[in-house]
């Protein structure tokens, strides 16, 4: 069942440690066939390097296991919400890399303030609001999809494909799950550049809207040019 | 005599440079055999590519040599307090990895800032005051030990599994070696990311308490659910 | 066609991720031929891992692909101008390292602040001016290159190769391609190491003269004493 | 000649890059004969995964080449000096290791501010005055060594083997070339540990007295515990 994405959702996860986003099991990542409404999640706690594709965990979008002999990652309910409300979206990632993470501890967006931002965020990157402690001691990691989803109203998550989860860490998403851990590391740089940026010049401006509009739509859209594409 | 448990004390001593966590000999782990009251530990001074498991050496709780031919750490008193004192604990490991030495020199105690750090310790990681001239002249590394307990005077260390010697470095502990070290990675993590949060937002308040307790209690307890545990 | 150089090429791209330069395919290295007025240059968006002596692409000064079946990178009108108006340079890097990236959004020119950095910029290295909006809505890639030569109206680019682009990133030559990544490495170092230290000596001035003078010229020029050189 | 000195050279060299002390050829280290009054260094210039034992420069205390058919470092004069005035040192090495060049750029003293420092350096490292205009006109290396030895006028180099050399870079020393490049570590590891810890408290006071002494005097001396040394 659904072989190629679990295989897919695989590497997509072992893209977490050659990237240097992970520390231990402190990511996971997912990826949906829209057909059949069902993704593939990684099992809760199992170690990288002991990952198979066959632990793959096919949940459906009621949140119901509908293959697999392992426990599915503990935030599997906010990837649910993630690919109900995001309908455009095809994989999702969750990881504290370090960068990003120190960011969202903070509670502050991350600014556009480079091209290397500008290539693949469409703007700045939001952090959600403080969960309330009825979302905490309810569903949470359904509400934390909520919240998501909440500081998304005025946004298009196909453009800002990521968000910052207050005192808690980055959710990214992607076209697939591979294109989800490219945005996580396209993030974790920006996340750090702005930082050792923000010593250098602590009152610095986002970057002007046209050098943003640029970079961001040579490489996206109709328009797009940058690449070997068509 | 224990040779599985030198065995586990020597992987967990291996553990520590592959994650970056000590520079040359700059850490030690242990581990204790409850039943017998006698920890195995790594000898003084020798690089980790050539220990071997019949080079960790077995202590008592009253700091004799019970085998082995070479000299234990030079910290081998302070592990023989934190297991005399906190009797639930079953290894014990030192370091000066950097992030979480450098909040150790700066006498500060490290918060929760974050769900990284609440999911293995339950509040903020404390640091000791700074020791007596009386305490560094006398049985300095034992008093190492006994300013570590003070610390945890109202504290349970069950929950809270490490701290910040005042101008020295770490110690932490946890249910075996391999756990200690476990949550030394954490701390080191959590002390680099807590740093760059400061940057970020210097006046940072903690996490919220509903928060911490959500972290630290679905990995811990009766209720955990995360992970593969029954 | 142009074999040699196109092998050149390729080696000095890949030292790009070699030297931690790159993230993913944020980086091209091109290296002119001056005697046909012929230079060969990265193709757009192909891994490192994957790249062949047979993919880079030739171009010739005004913007032609003269060889090659991939698209050369979008970049290339800025390699263009480059080669164009700096008539002695041999090879052009651009990358978005986050040292040195950090710098250009910050809108900082980096000075000579120690030794590693006389020996191989003699002096500060210029940022540029914000792009207008008549520029980036124009011919983007060429106009970054005609503000990068406005840069230079009273510099010479052969004793400072290279330039921080505001709000970008670094562009960077050199006498030959692995000659311009040799110095994105050092500005790479020197970024890194100039923000380290404006956080211990937030007013420091630049290093004297005479010291910038030594060094530079224990390297370079008629009297340069050191390595191996006749 | 002296080939077991060389061969150690050579290692003492290759542990530059092992450790991250060096980018390119940025460093050098030497050891001397004190019988022969003979030092071995390493040539200028040369990649150091291409250095080879029998590529090493002898030279004698008066700065003439003995043996060797390569130009020693440029850097050669200061090892002289400092191996003429510091008696009792046998290895110098000279790197531009970023976090402790960026306190030598900051022109600020690396203060003690807990026992891994402690451990090997008793007190503060100096940094040396800049230089004068005669002293970088005339020969620069050899008074770079000079002005090492005058910030040395009231300290023991033997108990604080390295020094700060202002706006370049940190020339340290030890017992012989492996012990100067382990001391040369250690300086790496506290520069950037204590730069770390000033962000968390910038008006930290150096640690106390007697724990620098209890550390220092534990690992040296006649009362030496650490190790498994007699």
């Amino acid at each position: 069942m659904l072989e190629a994405l679990k295989e897919q959702v695989l590497q997509a996860n072992l893209e977490l440690p050659r990237h240097g986003l992970v520390t231990f099991t402190w990511g996971n990542v997912s990826g949906i066939d829209r057909d059949s409404g069902l993704f593939v999640i990684k099992p809760s706690g199992v170690p990288y390097d002991q990952l198979k594709a066959s632990d793959m965990v096919v949940v459906n979008l009621e949140g119901q296991v509908v293959e697999g002999e392992l426990k599915p990652s503990s935030d599997t309910p906010t990837h649910r919400v993630l690919y109900r409300e995001f309908t455009d979206i095809g994989g999702v990632v969750h990881t504290h890399s370090p960068g990003a993470t120190s960011w969202a501890q903070a509670g502050r967006p991350l600014p556009a303030y480079g091209t290397t931002h500008a290539d693949y965020f469409y703007g700045e990157i939001p952090v959600t609001r403080p969960m309330t402690q009825a979302e905490i001691d309810g569903d949470y990691e359904l509400e934390t999809g909520n919240v998501i989803v909440e500081t998304f109203q005025q946004l298009d998550p196909a453009v800002v494909p990521g968000v910052l989860v207050h005192a808690h860490a980055p959710f990214v998403w992607g076209k697939d799950a591979l294109d989800a851990v490219h945005h996580a590391v396209v993030l974790e740089e920006c996340a750090k550049m702005a930082a050792a940026m923000l010593q250098l010049n602590p009152g610095a401006a986002p970057m002007a809207q046209q050098l943003l509009d640029r970079h961001y739509l040579r490489k996206h859209g109709i328009n797009a040019y940058y690449g070997q594409g068509s």
